[in-house]
């Protein structure tokens, strides 16, 4: 039996990378999971992840997501791809780097050393960045129900922003940028005519 | 105001080095605090890292830990410091070391950096490893209680210990090695010996 393609969504909150996910997740008969959140122990930990009444500091928060995707990748995501299914991930490995590393400003070699301890040889056929300047974002973003990372101020967002360009720029495997603008179907048209150069079925 | 005393204990289960960690703690006036669970998040972390029910990875393991000491430092071991008051630690950054790196074989430089991402700047100013055999160790050990450590098998222990004697051997901050065989009492006293070298009154 061929592997199962791993196709992984990243962007700033707000950027619309969620709501493509699940949508394209649908369309290639892929199971659909988020980071953090995939697992039982996943859930407890976005519990505290994402509570803003929690002080926590960076290197905690980047540490609790490793451990969250190392056990993601450990229960769900290589069992799934081992068994031939497809994976769409809402957020893998770079949203570390660049919420924690880039935007908090932690050492990013010893968060890509962490990495690579959480997520070993587990990478995804394709990073899909869904790219939207942080203003655009602001405007589509609810702002009553803020979580800690929606509660910081707009510089830390360019800074995600700016990381992730620049991994998208240089990392080793497959990334593409999509323009995050306009419509949910017309980023999902984007996002497709990308995805159709995959091997979806392989039997 | 001075900075406090930080020691910490080390060695494999069933060593002894709590029950010495808990009597020194109470002798030196110091404040004694566990690992995994020093804080509320620690003691969730706690359960489910001692849960053999729950299949982990190390490096999930290890993640975990090291979320758990990187909060526990900043909640907990640093504002006590600061404070003037001394700590003593039932584990510290040298058990996921000893234990996942050593123990389960997990890649040493990754697991060190994930440890620099935790902890910081924040060593103890001694390190003590009560040294027993892992044979005098399974004498003393419960054997109706295992946790996930505790049912590890015995090569996994003898690794965990000879890592430790490593580190002790090599670390660039200060360790003693205490021989853990004989009554608390002893133990104790050769434990207090050591530690009477430490500035516990610095007003």
């Amino acid at each position: 039996m061929n592997r199962g393609v791993f196709v992984a969504f990243e962007g700033i909150d707000a950027s619309g990378k969620s709501t493509v996910a699940k949508i394209i997740a649908e369309r290639f008969d892929a199971t659909f999971t988020i980071e953090p959140g995939g697992t039982p122990l996943g859930v407890e930990l976005r519990k505290w992840l994402l509570d803003a009444d929690t002080p926590m500091k960076p290197e905690s928060e980047a540490l609790l997501m490793l451990a969250d995707r190392s056990h993601h990748v450990f229960e769900l995501i290589e069992p799934t791809l081992a068994a031939g299914k497809h994976i769409v991930a809402d957020r893998y490995y770079a949203s570390t780097l660049a919420y924690q590393g880039y935007g908090r400003g932690l050492n990013l070699a010893e968060l890509r050393a962490a990495t690579d301890l959480a997520i070993g040889p587990t990478l995804p056929d394709l990073t899909i960045l869904i790219d939207l300047s942080v203003e655009a974002a602001n405007e589509r973003r609810q702002r009553d129900t803020k979580d800690r990372f929606e509660s910081a101020d707009e510089n830390f967002h360019e800074r995600v922003r700016q990381g992730y360009l620049e991994m998208a720029a240089t990392a080793s495997e497959k990334w593409v940028v999509i323009d995050g603008a306009g419509t949910v179907d017309e980023v999902v048209a984007r996002v497709q005519q990308e995805l159709l150069l995959l091997p979806w079925n392989r039997d």
